[in-house]
């Protein structure tokens, strides 16, 4: 273990995660690694945690705002929310325990583009950055740190924070060291930043590890823990279709010469159904795949072991306990097939739309205009949040989004007549899926939309309801481009809140 | 006039109108050259409009599928909408009898971000472009297309046509010839496209003229018309207010080190609020500014002559009469100062985003979380288009939304429950203004929003009703990370249809 911290400085402060989580004072706006469960600190967040209690037993005010790359986990998001004291979070969460404070008005949640973080701390539009806590798999003898299983935010708050904590965790592999692409040429204050020169998804423009002014250094903590890797469900009959219908929508457009024959770099989303496209593609034609995504998923690798896809490039590794433990053994042969960036390069529109990235994202709900809603259940209670999915959908070559057509049992319809939150407009989204078939919406008016939308992706049984709304909201007015009924815009919602179900007795 | 045409295989094709319209035939996609009313042609729309109608007089079907850079004027869009045979039309308008047939649903209106429309071409997703119709100022001797006041699409309508005609105008002054900057680095299907080379707004990286290939020329047609320009109304105190409230922004900005001294290069949309904003800068403090914008209006052009701007970019002019006559006298003074490019330049994410660029745009209303509507009345009625306002506001290093707090003499409020429809998500909304005052939305939860944007902006008449809904809102549930009551989220939108007035009685 002492072979995994190179550097004097950083042995000099070796100490508990208690005696590290002191140097984080009330009010602090911590920046935390982490991306998607992946490569967060394991210990100082609930000492940190312990420390606020403590405080707040004693009758003093104890409050931080919590800045990470993606979700974290229980040990992370879940003990600090649990504290009732996080003042703001952003960007993105998943936590249930976090997700229940953010709903009840206790914590600020900004839900914000990852690729848009990094540029607006750099701003300066959210404040100072006081500490980063951020995970390392190794120091390098000459001080530079390098990231575990994530990138995600870290260049940029051990950049920018007055003092560094780092955490050493040897449960992650030294062989990750070569595997991530940290590049610097972005991420300070516009103008005059050169172009990113990543012209194909395995282009390495940076650097191996985090150079860090070491002076900033406040603490070094040694763990052992593993990451939040969950496992996936097996792949059910719906995923399944929709992963089918997927691959013949690749296959029509490799056929109409609209795309290359090794299609062009994959982005998909985290998730079932994104696991399921992705073994749909392990049984396909393709070959020579590339991915410029924002996390590697159990079926990423396994395309990467059967030789389909050439090279991943993302910002987090997001696998399973069995493919995480797969990963740590053999992480030196994924070299120059993974690579893990900087979220603002992994999901910077610069590239995605140069390389012309095909992205897939799930979604809560789609209205019969093609508008999407990623984040609000019901208009009000936030789920996730935007995530990546804005980033790549807004600059792919072809955006798609996929869901099962219903919820709950067949309570809740995944198409409603206007969606009650947009996250993705009308303009941005080209392809819907769902076990029912695909509405391909390139070039279509709003008018055209609701036929291939209801009677290709909604299930069956909400298909009249969907008409009926349409039909009268044709006749509420003689002018209209997207044919609205104010009234009953959002009757499918309240159904719900009402009845129990989004389905007319 | 002879001298505009250098080249022989163009002058041998030099034709009527009526000859020239004679080449397009039913159902063909045509793309026209034009933008904000600047460089479209002049005379074979009318003579298309023309023969459609004699066709369709006789009983024939005469279908056309009309592609253009931006919106044209009466002589384009106007005759064609009048045939009530526009079968398409994309990517933007402005035109009343085009607004109707679209509203009515005789004509098939595709709104699109300008930045996505060339690529979506070239990838064969809106089908092929069978005519090219392009005004050019002259042909050199080497059979190169010289654009007039704009540049548009017609780099890519040219390229992909099968038949082109060129009208050319010798209203245009020979003096725009070098004002152009056409690459062609871009514009082809992904990936291996390279990065844009543009490090700066006055970055020269592309060609003076269009390369065709001179075989596709089918008729060349000789005009002398003007552009539509339309004078601008004198600035009216809530225009002056408004555009006064940017300045103190853009003030509060560089005193805070988030902006430099000369400001990040300016982004504005048309109308006379922009207008006043320009104005507004003429007499500011700033110097040495910088512009990476779509159009260039009088304002810009007046502060070019003062000095206070060092190079403008766009795609286009939108001038009035006397500016536009201006201009036509010295242009060639303007070289080098004015830029015109191809839009998926002008308006590319990858170069918005790497300059910083600072967005602002008008919109028809906002609600108290943030999002704008810049295309339907009450959800329905298309008005314009979306226009490039989403290409600079996702990539702005500050988003800016402008408008007067209400319209119709105070029966509708600018500021609203929820928007009727979503051009520009909350997740992309940075400030937002009206002449009562700025909302800074950045860092804010969507809980913080409704007082800023309510208490700030909104008109004081309508402040009491707005509050009284959130507060409802925020009583329909205990989990609300947006508060929003389904039952009214757009009472004022059903309120101005029944009684025609938004204001509670």
């Amino acid at each position: 273990m002492a072979g995994r911290i190179g550097n004097q400085k950083f042995l000099d402060k070796v100490m508990s995660a208690d005696d590290a989580a002191a140097f984080i004072e009330p009010g602090d706006s911590i920046g935390f690694s982490g991306f998607t469960g992946a490569g967060y600190p394991k210990e100082v967040p609930g000492a940190l945690a312990r420390r606020i209690k403590a405080a707040t037993d004693r009758g003093e005010e104890f409050k931080v705002r919590v800045f990470t790359g993606a979700s974290t986990a229980p040990e992370l998001d879940g003990v600090l929310a649990e504290t009732n004291n996080m003042a703001f979070r952003t960007p993105y969460q998943s936590d249930p325990s976090l997700r229940k404070v953010i709903n009840n008005g206790t914590t600020d949640y900004c839900d914000i583009h990852l690729s848009h973080l990094s540029k607006m701390i750099n701003l300066g539009y959210m404040g100072d950055i006081d500490v980063a806590v951020v995970e390392a798999t190794l120091i390098t003898e000459d001080g530079k740190v390098v990231p575990t299983s994530s990138v995600g935010m870290s260049r940029t708050y051990l950049a920018r924070a007055k003092k560094i904590i780092i955490e050493v965790n040897e449960w992650q592999t030294e062989d990750l060291y070569g595997m991530h692409d940290i590049y610097y040429g972005i991420g300070q204050v516009p103008p005059n930043t050169p172009p990113i020169p990543i012209t194909a998804p395995g282009d390495l423009i940076g650097e191996k590890a985090f150079t860090i002014d070491t002076d900033k250094v406040v603490a070094v903590v040694k763990t052992n823990d593993p990451d939040r890797n969950s496992p996936f469900k097996p792949l059910d009959d719906d995923s399944k279709k929709i992963a089918g219908y997927l691959l013949d929508l690749f296959d029509h457009e490799v056929r109409h010469g609209r795309m290359p024959a090794n299609l062009f770099p994959l982005q998909s989303g985290v998730g079932n159904i994104a696991n399921a496209v992705l073994a749909g593609l392990l049984d396909s034609k393709y070959e020579n795949m590339t991915s410029y995504t924002e996390v590697i998923q159990d079926g990423m690798v396994n395309l990467i072991d059967a030789g389909k896809i050439s090279v991943a490039s993302a910002t987090s590794f997001s696998l399973s306990p069995d493919a995480a433990h797969h990963m740590n053994e053999n992480a030196s042969d994924y070299r120059g097939k993974i690579i893990l960036r900087p979220q603002d390069v992994s999901n910077h529109p610069e590239v995605i739309r140069r390389l012309g990235v095909i992205s897939c994202n799930g979604m809560i709900e789609a209205d019969i205009f093609g508008n999407v809603n990623s984040t609000h259940i019901s208009g009000t209670r936030m789920m996730n949040g935007i995530g990546g999915s804005g980033d790549f959908t807004r600059s792919a070559s072809l955006s798609i989004f996929v869901s099962p057509s219903t919820a709950k049992d067949g309570a809740i319809s995944t198409i409603v007549p206007m969606v009650s939150h947009v996250d993705h407009t009308e303009h941005d989204v080209m392809v819907i899926i769902t076990e029912y078939g695909v509405a391909d919406l390139r070039g279509l008016s709003p008018r055209r939309r609701p036929e291939v939308i209801i009677d290709n992706c909604a299930h069956p049984d909400y298909r009249a309801a969907l008409h009926e709304y349409y039909d009268r909201a044709l006749k509420t007015n003689k002018a209209i481009h997207t044919p609205m009924d104010l009234d009953n815009a959002f009757s499918f919602h309240q159904r719900l809140r009402d009845t129990g179900t989004m389905m007319p007795s």
